[in-house]
């Protein structure tokens, strides 16, 4: 299952409200973010098994993007309703289609490297869910990174399932440098493997909110009454992140394992991630895209994605981000990349979503 | 007459080799450079007497802005060969059609602020022209600019007709500096006031080479050969400022006088000139341009030339300017804008002339 949603607004004005982050080709292909965690399941599960979840904006996008997707697994929520309401309505339908089945939930947007170590971690992952585990697969972290948040394991930290103490939040540098340290914490990239059965019970247990509405649309989904009940009790949903409406209480009772893995993830977050993932170093300066559309006299430290068919030239400038799209153009400190879902706000402010 | 040559560089990429600066609307109206250069000269004597010199890329420009142009007074110049070949052409082909005409020649693509003090002066500057005087019209200095070169004068400067002793070229600043508290010297603007006859006298005593194509030229403009003999004589024309090649010596001969201005004249040189002349502050940064396409956040000095339709976004930078066209943004750090032409040689040197 992938959820496809987000709009990744620390991305903009490359991702756009219209066209986000997963749409995009971030992955040093032609492959969009979504197509490449499509290919990278695919072989899992084979093509016909594979779920997407997202909301009706982006759904024909989706499917034109993946024709292999079977247009019964295209789960389209009218409304965006944060996570648990979009894990959850699409662990209910394939409850019902196949039940007992064992779900991995993977984002649209990341990217991964070593394809074959993600493999191998995502099956280790599936044995615990078979047992009747919530399991995630944590990241392994190669630095005290503040932006993401972190699970607590007991053991130093090995490529077999071992069980998660607690989810813990976006940490201060002191307490990220702690965790690193210790050897005991992973990134939470809300990677998750579980048996339909079990993750709909613990949902009902503790968020019967959700867990209602939710199984009666995947009840109706797959018949003549879809559109009603869907349109009757999805917007009465609460809106809530599946990891700190199941995972994170689910911990606390011992009933969330988790696998390590390090296959070199990245959330290709922001436009520092994009350089570091997909950069090349042209006279100086980290180019995202075609280096014949940019042109450079004495500048260092910049980051620059240019658009298809227009220049972007710098003179003497130094540790900037710009990034060129057909309407619009950000020029951004570089250690100001976190704040260009600010601009975003602020266009929205103006009334100016036409550019969000 | 108006000299409409230069591509401008220092305004890539707004001003290009196939839109000049002088074609573009950098006067805080609608109006381009050279419609507003036309509109200041044509009551002095008349739309009719107007006469534009141009390269034969822009012969259909300049036509379809200045409907008001007689036809016979566009000349065209079929290759560029700098300013001497360019004027001196003009001046042959008026001294035939009105011998003993006085001339007056402006550059395309200066701004005057306040216009009847220019009239005023240029009537001044047509006195001394009528009695035989190279006349110039000199810019009294608001400021010690080492990017324009100077004309020396004998007395403390009032808006009164007085010799010119030398010419000086761009000066250092502690010399330009001098130059200014002195009160003795004015900037020269290449604004020139002659009678046809006088010039082409002293072209032809110290210029022979340039002055005998130019004449055989003048004298076949109006006729049926016009073509043949342009193009066998207009390549042979030494490539020569008109200010070296005449104005220069001929001050060393006491010929030359000046009527000092001060009437607000910019030279639009470089985007910090266009900043101060058409910026507007908006939120700490200087626009110009739509307000409506500039989003800032935390940044400041920065000035923005924005892109119709397109959006300009920064966040937290400082002292640089930013330019957007349709096909190409420049990032510039502010001090370096004079060097901007020289992004538009690495470009033509890697044979991208499509954008310079």
């Amino acid at each position: 299952m992938i959820p496809a949603g987000g709009s990744g607004t620390r991305l903009w004005p490359l991702s756009r409200t219209g066209r986000p982050k997963f749409l995009h080709p971030l992955t040093g292909t032609d492959r969009s973010l979504l197509q490449a965690t499509f290919d990278r399941l695919a072989p899992l599960v084979g093509a016909d098994h594979v779920y997407v979840v997202t909301g009706v904006a982006h759904a024909s996008a989706v499917a034109t993007q993946l024709p292999e997707l079977s247009a019964a697994n295209l789960i389209v929520e009218p409304s965006p309703r944060d996570s648990c309401a979009a894990i959850g309505l699409a662990t209910a339908i394939i409850e019902r289609r196949a039940p007992g089945a064992v779900i991995g939930s993977f984002a649209a947007d990341h990217v991964i490297e070593r394809v074959d170590v993600f493999h191998e971690v995502v099956r280790r992952a599936v044995e615990g869910a078979r047992q009747g585990r919530l399991m995630t697969v944590g990241i392994t972290p190669s630095r005290p990174e503040t932006g993401y948040g972190y699970l607590e394991c007991g053991e130093p930290l090995a490529a077999v399932i071992q069980p998660v103490h607690a989810f813990h939040e976006k940490p201060s540098l002191d307490v990220a440098t702690e965790y690193v340290k210790s050897g005991r914490y992973l990134w939470n990239a809300s990677m998750f493997v579980w048996r339909s059965d079990v993750f709909l019970d613990q949902l009902a247990r503790r968020r019967a909110d959700v867990a209602e509405p939710v199984r009666r649309i995947a009840a109706a989904w797959d018949g003549l009454d879809r559109e009603s009940v869907l349109d009757a009790l999805w917007p009465t949903v609460p809106k809530v992140a599946v990891d700190y409406a199941v995972m994170e209480p689910a911990s606390l009772d011992g009933l969330v394992s988790t696998v390590p893995g390090d296959f070199g993830w990245s959330d290709v977050g922001d436009f520092e991630t994009v350089g570091a993932l997909l950069g090349r170093d042209v006279d100086g300066v980290t180019v995202v895209g075609d280096p014949d559309q940019v042109v450079n006299l004495d500048s260092e430290g910049v980051i620059v994605l240019p658009s298809d068919g227009r220049l972007v030239a710098l003179l003497d400038v130094h540790d900037l981000v710009v990034v060129d799209t057909p309407d619009a153009v950000v020029v951004c400190r570089r250690d100001r990349v976190q704040d260009v879902k600010k601009l975003t706000e602020m266009l929205r402010d103006r009334g100016r979503d036409d550019c969000t």
